[in-house]
């Protein structure tokens, strides 16, 4: 057991020291960026594509998408607007800083405002690895039911931002909204939990909001205007 | 990242001569087992819930829980008649083998037909590691789009039967049936796809019938009259 831990440790540093340089970059480029995680099935390439779109006047958008396998979360967001690479982990549960500085080597960001990448829909493992990204966006849904914080407490700790997805089926699922913003609130006083549904619209204002917000401030901070890094 | 994968590939080699140990353990008590897997949500504890309810005039069933935190869903299990066991991860994104193991370690097989794994809420880890039961069930869900068995091909080979819940949300989500099976028809040509709601009920009957069929064939297999192992 032992030399499984120290093997994993040192994974994970090499991984940290990645995701420092892929931070670098993207500050280099002036690119603002977000690490969207998710059960397989939430809703992550939606909210990507409803972003796109909804975004398209005010921010230009490019996105890396990873997967196990196919392009067809990459395609959709080609289709919705955005500059997009695929990257296929090829088995590995989780998208690590080298993954995201070979997409990064694949994209061309000149005058991109924000980097959108979408992980592996795992619920467990990407939260380990840091990516270089600046937010942390976990993206849950409602038909998998409001007791999931409190099983998955790792996942939802460290998160900046909570989207309940999937709110249009909350007349025909069981879900207590009390109970599963209590779950998300104890593990992260200060996250941000944003109800939408990418199905009708609703809720997606906020979230827009957010995300130009976060850009903004981004940018001011870079002209040495101030604000949160 | 050659010393990584002699690493898994070791961790892999022990898992497996554990989950032998784990099948003789089972087959000394008579007891069928089923390894229950799924991404987070899905409805795994729900059908487990249901089977032990449905079964309890023809089957006695145990059920070995796994999860990263909580005993939710042991409880539940505990609630519904069944010898419940709940097994933490402490963060490990699948169960193992050795956990299985310390699993059976605290249930008393006497009298139990069948023994119910519930896997860690995942897609993508579980399938790696062997636990020494006989079957292994995918538990798939209409709101997590129809797109799955493309995106995770790895989790959705080598199952024995997938289950499709929550059909009593088809008429709200999107989700294109003969796209949902012809995409895990092509990677398993011999899999069986029971459609069913955990809420409604409806399909129950079929997911019940094939348990039965398959802890009656296994007990003739023991007693020397044929069948498959």
């Amino acid at each position: 057991m032992t030399s499984r831990v120290v093997v994993a440790e040192r994974v994970l540093r090499a991984n940290d020291e990645l995701a420092q340089g892929n931070r670098a970059r993207l500050e280099a480029a002036a690119v603002f960026s977000l690490n969207v995680m998710a059960s397989p099935g939430a809703g992550k390439t939606s909210l990507i594509e409803r972003s796109i779109r909804g975004l398209s006047d005010r921010i230009r958008l490019a996105v890396i998408d990873g997967d196990l396998a196919t392009s067809l979360d990459a395609d959709r967001a080609s289709a919705a607007g955005a500059r997009a690479v695929q990257i296929n982990t090829a088995g590995q549960c989780h998208l690590d800083a080298a993954m995201v500085g070979r997409g990064l080597d694949a994209l061309d960001l000149t005058g991109v405002d924000l980097l959108i990448v979408e992980n592996v829909g795992n619920l467990v493992c990407p939260v380990e690895f840091a990516l270089g990204t600046h937010r942390n966006v976990l993206v849950a849904s409602v038909p998998e039911g409001d007791d999931k914080p409190y099983k998955y407490p790792a996942s939802y700790r460290g998160m900046d931002v909570v989207v309940l997805n999937k709110i249009d089926l909350l007349p025909h699922v069981p879900f207590d909204r009390a109970r599963f913003r209590h779950g998300v609130e104890v593990l992260n006083p200060d996250v941000q939990i944003l109800e939408m549904s990418c199905t009708t619209g609703e809720g997606l204002g906020a979230w827009l909001d957010w995300v130009v917000d976060q850009v903004e401030a981004h940018r001011a901070l870079k002209e040495g205007r101030g604000g949160r890094a």
